[in-house]
């Protein structure tokens, strides 16, 4: 008996969106206890089914749950769900899965930790169909003694990862990795836009793109560890070389009459530490311009 | 001997810097007739051990080869070294892999073409020591029955993409391919930069984002197959919620004091699409305020 404790959960699911019914579906089919709560319980239905108990309200629903995961709509809504449950918070470990921005995230570990309750902020990187396998990926951020008690659980969701006790600091990992993403799909829409003018399309571009973005990403972890040394010295891609190749993709582009877009940033960056002498200095250099300071992860 | 002589091709290399060398040790080791020439003889000394031909002239290197492959440092040596063959150019496949852009590749197609040789533009995607292997590939454009001819000595060098008669379509292909990559590594970096504000080193980012990426790759086929059609209504990811989310990056990105950089553009394309009444198309739409119809590939 003592045994099976260590290993069975009492979790609760605020929020049955396109996410949390997963969730809930996913802790359900490895034997915990899960109790959900949906504003519509309708929503609800089908996980009765599967053996979750619907609670009326949400401070029944956070009572019934060591843990309590919310995945709602939005901040405000996730903001004044908890404010409902009050007193009923303290003790509980609450994990705020719902889309923030890190400011959200900070501001809701702080009406939480005032009601007595540990936070932990999640980013949810993958799609519902992939909750409860590895193809997902959940990031955390806040308590860390209240992730390490947890892990277990949260590890069926999808791999964990935790990154520090600003809770802020998985949302801001989920916009670095959105913007790394989005950074290239800006680039692979400008090159269709190249290449269409000329008559060559999109389609054929793909697997070549592709085949040269992933050779691209194992120069990565070199580019990071000069930017994290600050130290450019040793590259033998230069800034002076990279600043040529783009100043010519630019010219180019405008030539066919396609705006240079997201290479214009990049070429006024190279440009401008070149200027300042540092031509020679290898191409993560360019990072110096953009960074400020920050406090070391806590 | 017929046989033989159907297999064994005689291949002129003119240059011998970083990519020429390789080329010329690859066909060689497969057994072809080689004739190198370089401005300075003596790096051609350790491919006579390997048992290359050195030509004292340009003229003379021209003669030897029916496939004359052109590996100099720029287009105006290129176009100079090729000038000097002259007549000698007679009835020769030329093979342009000198780094050039598209009008350069066109200028030089019409140089070579009024001596009586056929042309083709390569572009060379890969480091050095990976010619000879599937590491590396290599683009072409131009005379499309010199290709064909020549096809299984070019193979041996790299995997051999021929996109068009355009001689300026491998050059520009070779930009869209670097336009993609330097679209990741600005998004990298600025990402980079963000997550440096909150003390998060870049090193413990990169396998986040590697994996990231590699999961966007997947969708790029549906996003060009939507370009090529010009047909953005199915999309399940409208210009509206990317707009929303590239919104948030670009206003967390500024409250951080971290330049917006490469993403600025891209909301600002959104912005306009929704704008003008598209935010329900797909985020693929953003290409088409990009491009210019181009003319069908020859």
């Amino acid at each position: 008996m003592r045994e099976n404790q260590r290993h069975t959960s009492r979790v609760s699911v605020l929020g049955l969106g396109r996410m949390g019914a997963p969730i809930a579906r996913t802790l359900l089919a490895q034997g915990h206890h899960v109790t959900v709560w949906n504003r519509t319980p309708e929503r609800a239905e089908p996980l009765v089914r599967d053996g979750a108990r619907v609670a009326g309200t949400v401070a029944e629903a956070v009572s019934d749950g060591e843990l309590v995961l919310v995945t709602l709509l939005d901040h405000e809504a996730a903001r004044d769900t908890l404010a409902r449950a009050g007193e009923r918070l303290r003790d509980r470990v609450v994990v705020n899965l719902t889309t923030s921005t890190p400011q959200q995230a900070r501001e809701l570990a702080g009406q939480v930790a005032g009601h007595g309750a540990q936070y932990l902020d999640g980013a949810m990187l993958g799609l519902p169909e992939t909750v409860g396998t590895t193809e997902a990926f959940f990031l955390y951020s806040g308590d860390a003694e209240a992730f390490a008690r947890h892990h277990a659980v949260l590890e069926l969701l999808a791999p964990a990862h935790h990154l520090g006790t600003d809770p802020g600091l998985a949302e801001f990992e989920d916009l670095a990795l959105l913007g790394g993403g989005y950074a290239t799909l800006a680039g692979f829409v400008h090159s269709a836009a190249l290449l269409a003018s000329v008559g060559r399309r999109a389609s054929e571009f793909v697997p070549l793109l592709s085949r040269w973005l992933t050779g691209l990403l194992a120069f990565l972890p070199e580019l990071a560890r000069e930017i994290d040394a600050g130290a450019y010295a040793d590259g033998a891609s230069t800034v002076a070389m990279n600043r040529t190749a783009v100043a010519g993709l630019v010219e180019v582009s405008r030539a066919q009459g396609v705006p240079p877009g997201p290479h214009a940033a990049l070429l006024d960056l190279l440009t401008r530490r070149e200027a300042e002498g540092h031509g020679g200095d290898s191409f993560a250099s360019v990072v110096e311009p953009l960074r400020r300071p920050g406090p070391p992860v806590g």
